[in-house]
């Protein structure tokens, strides 16, 4: 889809092949930068009134969540910062159990980096937006010196309005409850490892960087209540937020290593590392905790999305242990799962 | 008031001194880095709750922006990149004529940046917040490894409801429309070239930046439809954005540059840099263009506020020369004033 949308939409001409301080100065080299590209393969009613911000209705109550994005490096097996930078705050919305609609896009450059790695960027947020349904509707560009950053930062900011359906809360968890989680673990954080410098390993794992927001606001809006909390674990991976609710609730959680659904690969690129899976960042994944009664229904539906279609009950909420993740391993043994201690892998979003 | 501030507001005992990449890894050490300082300072019933996301209530038009921040240094005379940061997006919202309301906060952080100074920039957060009458309602911590980043960079979106009496569309404005300007041009942009390498130079020129929201929204509400127009000339100054209006709406402007209010030692020190003021960033200031009947008003009532109290009518809107900006010299020469044509000033915000 990449390569058709690149095609689609040609790089325009422009009198520069790098961006330089010029494009972001805010004067004519950076109208010169967005008017030529950005703008039009942006465009929406919205964005292209083009005054510093953009005017949104909205009525009810409405979800905001930000986030910086600074993955090295910028191209990586199946995607790249920018669709990763789009997929990343939209999930963010629909774990709030929000509808993402609207997104600011921010761009901090370092001088040099070429316009066509930033034209493949932009596509690739263009196309991101289009499967997400969501329009960019305001931004930025700063460009800093050699040296000074790292080919490209992107900020995504984004709202949305909460559905009417959604009880996204902590606090209605209770012992009983299922955990469930929505497919594979570890893929993103193993596709950059495998190109990073001096780690490099032949590899096809690519980053399961995608939009859940029409999956999971489809649960919500079909299940309601009996949806009590959705997380995507992206740093940090799914031990870290597990054992962040764990602590956060006073709930005990029991998790079962032969129930976490991981690919072969991974499983086996993740052993050559000396990384735990558990801890390895996901970028199109999530865990949702449901009343049990439920839960088998909702796995159904899941499954019935191409992104929910390996999703599986993994654990439930328990009494004992309070505050405190339990995995019994495929060998009968236990070990608590707690939080990522340091930095496991610098840069991954 | 940042004295009285920091003092009142003292570094919490931790156990780093300086933030390294472990902090951004989503794990422990960001939850320490987190908990320690940042959820307390800015702490506010929404951001309390510590989701991805914030829940909002919002109802009708919504005005939102973003804006990164890559200032260098990021400590200058008279502030720093966090209270830049929370009033550049104030700013801008308030330039749509909205209230803002809600900020989000994202920052980049460099390998190495001592607790401390991230500390003083929290505190100015805090301070320039409280001042704006906005909530930080979300943010995110990235760190990237040394020499990847510069210190720090910090990325607000804000939102905030637009004012009933509100009608900013540069499609209002007409021939013999009033130009006026809130103060004194390119103080911040002198303070921040005063403490660059290899340029320093003795003054006592600070920056201007502030939140313009109180009195912007004043004369919104005010004056209503009598304002056709807003904008603050940060990046490219006064004189790119008025030749961007003017290529935007085809008509055309006359500015007198015995009108443009300029501090002495601000254009003492523009001479001697070699730079022309009408380009140089400001952080505090704002241009209105508004009906010429009522623009004596609005002047005064711009006066009545410090940070209007050198407002005065600059030029007028002109059906000669159309999409051009002319200004008439002191000496009694006229120039076309366009838009900056390249860096005048890297990293001004």
């Amino acid at each position: 889809m990449s390569l058709n949308m690149t095609l689609s939409c040609p790089m325009p001409k422009l009198d520069f092949d790098t961006i330089t301080l010029g494009h972001g100065s805010g004067g004519l080299l950076t109208h010169k930068l967005l008017d030529a590209g950005v703008f039009n393969l942006l465009a929406n009613d919205i964005l292209d009134k083009q005054h510093d911000g953009a005017f949104l209705n909205m009525s009810g109550q409405v979800a905001m969540t930000t986030d910086s994005f600074v993955v090295s490096p910028i191209f990586f097996p199946g995607g790249n910062i920018g669709d990763l930078a789009i997929n990343g705050t939209v999930n963010d919305l629909a774990m709030c159990g929000a509808k993402p609609e609207y997104i600011s896009l921010a761009f901090i450059i370092e001088e040099g980096l070429t316009m066509q790695d930033f034209w493949k960027v932009l596509v690739s947020i263009k196309e991101a937006a289009d499967q997400a349904g969501v329009k960019v509707v305001t931004g930025d560009t700063k460009v800093v010196d050699r040296g000074k950053g790292d080919q490209l930062f992107i900020n995504t900011t984004g709202i949305g309005h909460v559905l009417p359906e959604a009880d996204i809360d902590e606090n209605r968890i209770e012992v009983g409850d299922h955990i469930i989680l929505s497919g594979q673990m570890a893929q993103h954080g193993i596709a950059i490892m495998s190109i990073r410098d001096g780690l490099e390993f032949e590899t096809e794992i690519e980053t399961d960087s995608q939009c859940l927001n029409h999956l999971a606001n489809h649960l919500v809006s079909q299940f309601g209540q009996d949806i009590k909390w959705m997380r995507d674990p992206t740093r940090g991976g799914v031990g870290t937020v597990l054992s962040e609710l764990a602590k956060g609730t006073k709930l005990g959680i029991d998790l079962k290593q032969s129930l976490l659904p991981i690919d072969e690969q991974v499983e086996g690129a993740c052993e050559m590392l000396g990384l735990d899976p558990l801890y390895v960042a996901n970028e199109g994944l999530f865990i949702t905790i449901a009343k049990p009664e439920s839960s088998q229904r909702i796995v159904e539906t899941m499954q019935g999305f191409s992104e929910g279609q390996n999703a599986t009950v993994i654990g439930e909420v328990t009494s004992n242990h309070q505050g405190q993740v339990i995995m019994k391993s495929t060998i009968g043994g236990s070990r608590v799962v707690s939080m990522l201690p340091g930095e496991q892998l610098p840069r991954i979003c």
